[in-house]
């Protein structure tokens, strides 16, 4: 039996598009359909490591451009109802528009990958990261 | 100025979607197009690190036990010679002996690689983590 | 090569010198010089602050309700627009209401001093207050 | 009755001491001992504010020459003792030999200003700076 595929729409930015299609030939890839299914798999596999109730320490990084709709305030929102969580945050000003925040997290891995998701999914972050550490407590350096 | 918007349609094994929506209800996002656009800056910002000389933005985060032998020392000295590379650094003191140090960096990205990897891999430190970005300059939000 | 020193006396009214030991002692210095040293550098830093065109170093601390109307909104604008003269900015979040800034800045001590009068001066800042330190260069340890 | 008067000798860098004297010509102080008098009340009366039990959120900002006799070491050491009070600490390297540190520190009034005095008084500082702030929630904006 062949695998049963289904369709969807997607609405990107044209010049999201254009550079995307840019590195799918750059990568080799022959079309959008096998590229965004390599995406989505990697990022479910990510999205299942951690999801516990052990105390862990992370980093989230984000880059966001601080005149676009609010986003600093929903960021600051999401910030405060999950302070518990949050150690303190870095903030750079990039350039004129441009700003990186550099969050330091600790927790359950569960409310830290909570957390670090709704701030990463939140509309104008061009780029966000979560990067996973330890509290270095069972860990022999 | 309207942002202008491309419309394409992928195709996926169902089971795949499936799976794919239910992760994205999970990270909160509203819609699959916000979802794609965020897969697809993250993975433009990763494909671009390949570029040396482009001026890139990252940071590096380390978990290390100060009281090892001159592990600290070590990571300053590293730290004041590559300064031009480094914005701040921010450190948290998460127990009697562990450190967690997250580094903003802004410079070349070969330069930067440098910078992470002998930080990284000096004696001491018990994880470490270069997490690539971008200056938010040429990425469409 | 030694550091040079140089010995010379001080007359205080001993019940003054009485108090000035006791908070020494408090304070957790192991002699009168260390501390007299510090004391002189402190009114240097303090006492140089007046020469406008010197390259200074400040901390700015500022705590505000990120709820009220658009504070965090301006004071991004500002810090933008000042941005040459910011290193960075930790951000604590201090409940659901409060937060707290720290901003480092470097620069002419005349426009760090114009940044903080308006950062402090911003509508809905509970309190702030410009921490003028040194680069370091020219004070002896 | 005359004030009685206590002598005792003090030792100070000699670059640091040329400096004191030509501030106090500047200054227009007659002699040495006067402006040290003056200093140590300034002191005093900074000693004894906020020595108490209430809850106060406060920054440090420390500059010091990281290459001095294990000045990094025993800061490192002191804020890993006194790690309740510290949120996080921001790190700047100012040039081959400078670093500057803020702290921000949370905590009973009497706590922050014992770790704080601790770190400004450590040898090999050459200035450090306490300002106590709010934690916001008892100020109206």
């Amino acid at each position: 039996m062949e695998p049963r595929v289904a369709r969807f729409s997607v609405s990107l930015d044209k010049d999201l598009l254009r550079q995307l299609d840019r590195m799918l030939r750059e990568k080799g890839y022959r079309n959008r359909s096998l590229a965004v299914a390599d995406m989505v798999r990697e990022h479910l596999v990510e999205h299942r490591q951690g999801n516990d109730d052990r105390e862990s320490v992370a980093t989230v990084t984000l880059v966001y451009d601080h005149h676009k709709s609010h986003v600093q305030e929903a960021l600051t929102e999401l910030q405060h109802r999950f302070r518990g969580s949050i150690v303190s945050t870095l903030h750079v000003h990039l350039d004129h528009h441009n700003c990186l925040e550099v969050l330091v997290l600790r927790g359950k891995a569960s409310e830290i990958r909570a957390l670090a998701d709704r701030l990463i999914a939140a509309k104008g972050v061009k780029h966000g990261k979560l990067t996973l550490t330890t509290t270095g407590k069972d860990l022999p350096a």
